[in-house]
């Protein structure tokens, strides 16, 4: 044990308060997540409370269908995807149901199951080598990475926790010594670089540990999990597979792990994906804490952040509940994932009982089988839910809340995301100042996600595709500006993560406009970003405007290109273009490889306008724009050598040789077509000029003029934040005067 | 009145029956649609009947936002799609609604403003010129083309019967006067080549002006519509603007409408996307002609064929409702429809009140105001619906049914369509033996539908773009075989539509297995094509698999490319391939020119399997091949100058220098991908071999061999499709005897 105090004297102070806890309370079984109590009232509800009951059947029908087929133990082979890799997993999920329904039920034939599965592992592990495949940095045994052998920890404690009194003492003897102590020692001393990082990988690799250890009261085996290992001897420079650095000095543990990936806000760093999958191990060892250890209080560790980041998870859905899919992410992964069942019903219960995460519990039609699930299903039938309200919101990041953030501008059907983070360890993309935005939960200008199958085999194993590096990380994947055909910090991580954006302002405090503004100074050197992303409600246009102001102060001249990837039909342009025959590649590297040129076009105008249909929506971009600039069609899709990407358009702004410049447009959403009446409403852009009147230091004011001849007036202050800063600017001879760093108004002229 | 009794035999005789039976009743209004009886019944139930009140509620509210609104009449000016084409449209559809409104409400308001309309157009018509826009082979003059200005009159010709009464016998004649007859012989006499064809357009032509002259009781207008004109002068070799042929000899008029297009299964030739659009006029003007001269039995005609018609139509829809999109198609195009509402309620009533037809009204959500919708209504009210179940079918196409046909074949979620049909008039495809398949109503294998945005004006006015021609018609564009890179009938109409597919045979009398085979002999000279489409269910597969035989002779060596127009995201192959790069187009001309060549491979094995991710399922191809076929990776989008093409894959098999060959593939459909769970299921082929054991003139006999070691065996006759005959084949040393065209079967080795 004294290797451990040697840490730090916070975790020294911690420690000593935690020792002279335990042994205090003979433990009781179940108490990691079900408790004896819990189970008691469940059972005394049963028939009663629908969602609970719905939910017990769902568990029930699997866990049978599951027992009939039978049990198998392969030995490990497989990559994802590939068979003993789901069978395994497969197993500890089934475990962890069994457990849970043997508590509930009081049938052994789920005990005997479990035993049979448990001893079964026992066997096998007692001999069991390395996995054979080589790929990561942290080989497991069961599964290829160390990861998912930590998941199965996760699951398995819980399972063994609710077999624990029923189970023979020699019969808990033989499975701690023989697979549950070299298990947990395997995922954490043997694998430093896996569970001594800040990361969702040893979030999981503690959870495991320590969920282990609190169900065997093993106090060695907790402490671990909390504060970690304190020599493991790794290289500060070594990587992932994944790129990112393993070690973040002096920070280990499950505290450390709450304590430096979430902001204030709970905002997680790595963004809602990895939330999402680093939710269930915080949110299940956390109540195993809670369970075993209350005096810990580790729910309201840093202002309840762990609680309060499951609204933030939430915020950061569309209309449909599926996560904005920024960093490393799937699309369509959403709060109908069973991590998400787990974190709303987990915040609810041991949280303030926010009666508006029970109407997403609604919509997720299941419950835990738990004293958490218990409550939610209870509520529910009390008619206790209110509507989850997602508002514009600004989250912070880093662990101070100090490191940039992002926005959510929603109003109506439309919603744009901002993103002016840090870099998110290591599923961070180059993607500073970048923005996706949505219609009714679809995509309108995408962010183009991760480059990866998820669990299909066939396709690279389900890991991580090559192109996930080449394109989908890369600047010019995502809609943001790229200056000289390079990556965001040369595509670095080493400097990528040392930086990060700059908030400005972000506001709603005007009726009908969402504004958020934020700067990027060192993505490269001697430029400088600044943008400005609002939606604006004006009862000239049908629906809200977005606004896009993108201004460029570079200290050299420099190329700079501004896709917008947008989803759908061309419609119509404004300018003349021509395609090519053949069609090459754009460039050769940072993703240029992989983007075909198919046109290209230039304009006399001082505008262009570039129409399509998405979802059977008109979208129109309306650009300031010269004929020195480029415009670009560009298609996803070459240099793919095994069709992994998706062959998506994108329309770019080539402008060349500029130092200092300003991109400014506005999208429109109008109108609309219906296949089935065939009819198409208001399918032409109502604007009919984007001006620039001012782009200096200090303000940049742009005009809007509608068809109908009625104009409006945007002005953003570029040096001065301060909410209650006066200023006054004459334009076009007339004097305006305003309080704050934006102005939005009519034009009377 | 002579000049009418010239043309048939059979006209003259149903002519005589006719006129004497004109001016026995005195006839009263409302009698086209709704009749004074039936109004008096609708009146008496509303407020009682869900369907009709809800419907009426909807028409109401409506009608008062665009009174409200106010009324204008354009000078005639745009294309579809602009606002004069628009305005003009949306008041006829007013108008008809306005006078239906008036008769069941009994509010004058809504008679005055329809009234106010006639009398605008009444004073605008009467000098009014030939529409300015050039661009059809028979212009309009509220609209651009005469079938627009058709549609008016339809609608128009109910809404003046609504009126009828109300309005002062002088205010009728000048209506007559000035606007009714004159724009009704606009749209005939000075428009023959619209008007006197076998053909959708004069579908709408006859019913417009057949439906005025019942209002007016104008017998000579009737009998215009019911036989055509009698001396036309339209040259025989003149086409529209889809490059059909205006005439079709001595056929003309609504009872030709009838008896040509519709075989007696109540196929229309040009397609259900057509066939949606043709219906309104056809059952308007048969519910007119039924009311007013109950003696014709016009619902009686050929067999009932226009009543027939609505329930074919409905099972050429996917489990969407959307209409197979083969032809000239709308993609998305559903029984939600407008026409649909109108076909199914009419079919319904003055059909034998099938009560399958009721699930289907449900689904639409609304019916007419009128009989036939209070019928649909009630019934529905009284719980009489029962579901439209859809299953495996065959119709015949051709006027005797003798001209090919169109199977769909349908098991669990999976529905195949395989098209043997003759050209389809003008809106037709060179699409011979040609094939789509469906799973839960998502295209899985996709034919590429219409290049038309309709009604979109900026993509070409809204009307068929040239890559309609240069792409979507051309033989290549579709899951068929193209010999020598030319399409069928090389593209020519005049060949073309004179011939037509033979079907072999269709049959669903085994379990589990539908199946339909056809020959085509015409599309090449001297070369026959032979394709025998099933979809089999067979317990060793989790889905029914796709049995797909494509025989072909030529009496010369030939290239052949069979395409697979798969929807979805490539998993994997079991061959290699290279990607190209620069891109560039696979052919110069006949469809080709719009092809990228992304990539090829070629294969030494005996099969090639090619799998694709689509709405999260698994697809696989395997097919027979050899390392003299090219595997080509296609992308729809070349030479597409106003990126009018979507770019969708397309999988080739290209076979060079052969004369007859056998191309024979199973499509299995398998397993599934979550990404919410993440859990990928059966993402592999159950398919260890497919071989060929015999095919020669007489027998193509196959192998599919299951992962699990058993094998079946598909025989099929290639010379006697009779269902008794009695066949013997030894294959492998085994005798297998079977009777009928085709043996499907386990081999026990």
């Amino acid at each position: 044990m004294s290797k451990r105090f040697s840490i730090s004297k916070y975790s020294c102070v911690l420690l000593c308060y935690m020792v002279a806890q335990i042994g205090l309370v003979a433990q009781e079984h179940p108490s990691l997540i079900l408790t004896k109590k819990g189970v008691n009232e469940i059972r005394g509800k049963l028939g009663t409370v629908p969602l609970l009951d719905a939910s017990l059947k769902e568990v029930k029908k699997e866990v049978d269908r599951e027992i009939a087929w039978g049990i198998d133990i392969p030995t490990p082979k497989d990559y994802s995807g590939g068979y003993t890799h789901e069978r395994h997993k497969r197993n500890f999920l089934m475990m962890q149901k069994a457990g849970v329904l043997f508590q509930i039920l009081q049938d052994e034939k789920y005990a005997n199951y479990l035993k049979e599965l448990l001893f079964g592992y026992e066997a096998m592990y007692k001999s069991l080598p390395v996995h054979p495949k080589k790929r990561s940095y942290a080989r497991g045994k069961l599964f290829w990475q160390c990861l998912n052998d930590a998941n199965w920890l996760v699951y398995v404690s819980q399972a063994y926790d609710c077999i624990y009194d029923w189970l023979s003492p020699k019969e808990r003897e033989e499975l701690e010594k023989n697979l549950f102590r070299p298990y947990a020692d395997f995922i954490s001393i043997a694998n430093p670089q896996f569970f001594n990082r800040v990361h969702n990988h040893s979030t999981w690799g503690n959870a495991a540990v320590g969920m282990i250890g609190l169900v065997m009261g093993d106090e060695e085996l907790v402490n671990r999990a909390l504060f970690g290992i304190a020599k493991d001897n790794i290289n500060p420079n070594a990587k992932d597979n994944d790129g990112g650095y393993i070690k973040t000095q002096g920070k280990t543990g499950f505290y450390a792990n709450l304590q430096e990936p979430f902001s204030p806000d709970g905002y997680y760093t790595e963004g809602p994906y990895y939330q999402r999958y680093a939710m269930y191990p915080f949110l299940m060892f956390a109540t195993g804490l809670h369970n075993v250890k209350p005096e810990l209080k580790v729910f309201a560790h840093k202002d309840s952040v762990i609680l309060k980041s499951v609204k933030t998870l939430v915020n950061l859905t569309d209309s449909d509940g599926e996560f904005f899919p920024f960093n490393d992410a799937q699309k369509g992964m959403s709060y109908q994932s069973r991590e998400l069942t787990t974190a709303v019903d987990i915040a609810y219960h041991y949280g303030n009982q926010a009666p508006e995460l029970l109407s997403i519990a609604k919509k997720q039609g299941r419950v835990l089988l738990d004293q958490s699930g218990l409550a939610v299903a209870k509520a529910i039938a009390n008619g206790e839910a209110l509507p989850f309200k997602k508002e514009s919101v600004h989250f912070s990041d880093g662990s101070n809340g100090d490191e940039g953030g992002i926005s959510v501008l929603r109003n109506g059907d439309l919603e744009l995301v901002f993103k002016y983070t840090a870099q998110g360890l290591s599923h961070g993309h180059y993607d500073k100042l970048s923005f996706m935005l949505f219609n009714k939960g679809v995509e309108v200008l995408q962010d183009y996600g991760m480059a990866r199958f998820v669990n299909i085999e066939q396709k690279g194993g389900g890991n991580y595709l090559n192109e996930n590096t080449s394109w989908a990380k890369q600047s010019i994947a995502h809609n943001t500006v790229v200056v000289n055909e390079k990556s965001h910090f040369n595509g670095q991580y080493e400097i990528a993560s040392k930086n990060h954006s700059e908030a400005y302002f972000f506001s709603t405090a005007q009726p009908g406009v969402q504004i958020a503004s934020a700067k990027e100074k060192n993505a490269y050197p001697g430029v400088q970003m600044h943008r400005t992303m609002a939606v604006l409600k004006d009862a000239d246009f049908e629906h809200p405007l977005i606004l896009d102001l993108l201004k460029v102060n570079s200290d050299q001249e420099a190329n700079y290109d501004l896709p917008f990837y947008f989803i759908g039909q061309l419609i119509n342009t404004d300018f003349e273009f021509e395609i090519k025959n053949p069609v090459a590649a754009l460039g050769t590297a940072n993703g240029y490889q992989h983007l075909y040129l198919e046109a290209s076009g230039r304009t006399a105008s001082e505008n262009l306008k570039f129409s399509w249909l998405n979802n059977k929506v008109f979208h129109t971009l309306t650009s300031l724009t010269g004929s020195e600039d480029e415009l670009l069609f560009t298609r996803i899709g070459a240099d793919d050598p095994e069709f992994n990407l998706r062959r998506d358009a994108g329309f770019m702004i080539r402008r060349k040789q500029s130092s200092d410049t300003l991109f400014a447009s506005i999208i429109e959403t109008h109108g609309g077509y219906s296949p089935v009446s065939e009819l198409s409403l208001n399918s032409k852009s109502s604007i009919v000029a984007l001006k620039q009147f001012i782009n200096d230091d200090l303000y940049t004011a742009i005009g809007i003029q509608h068809q109908n001849g009625n104009q409006k007036l945007f002005v953003l202050a570029n040096q001065n934040a301060d909410k209650s800063a006066k200023h006054e600017l004459k334009i076009n001879n007339k004097t305006y005067q305003w309080k704050g760093p934006f102005l939005f108004t009519d034009i009377n002229e």
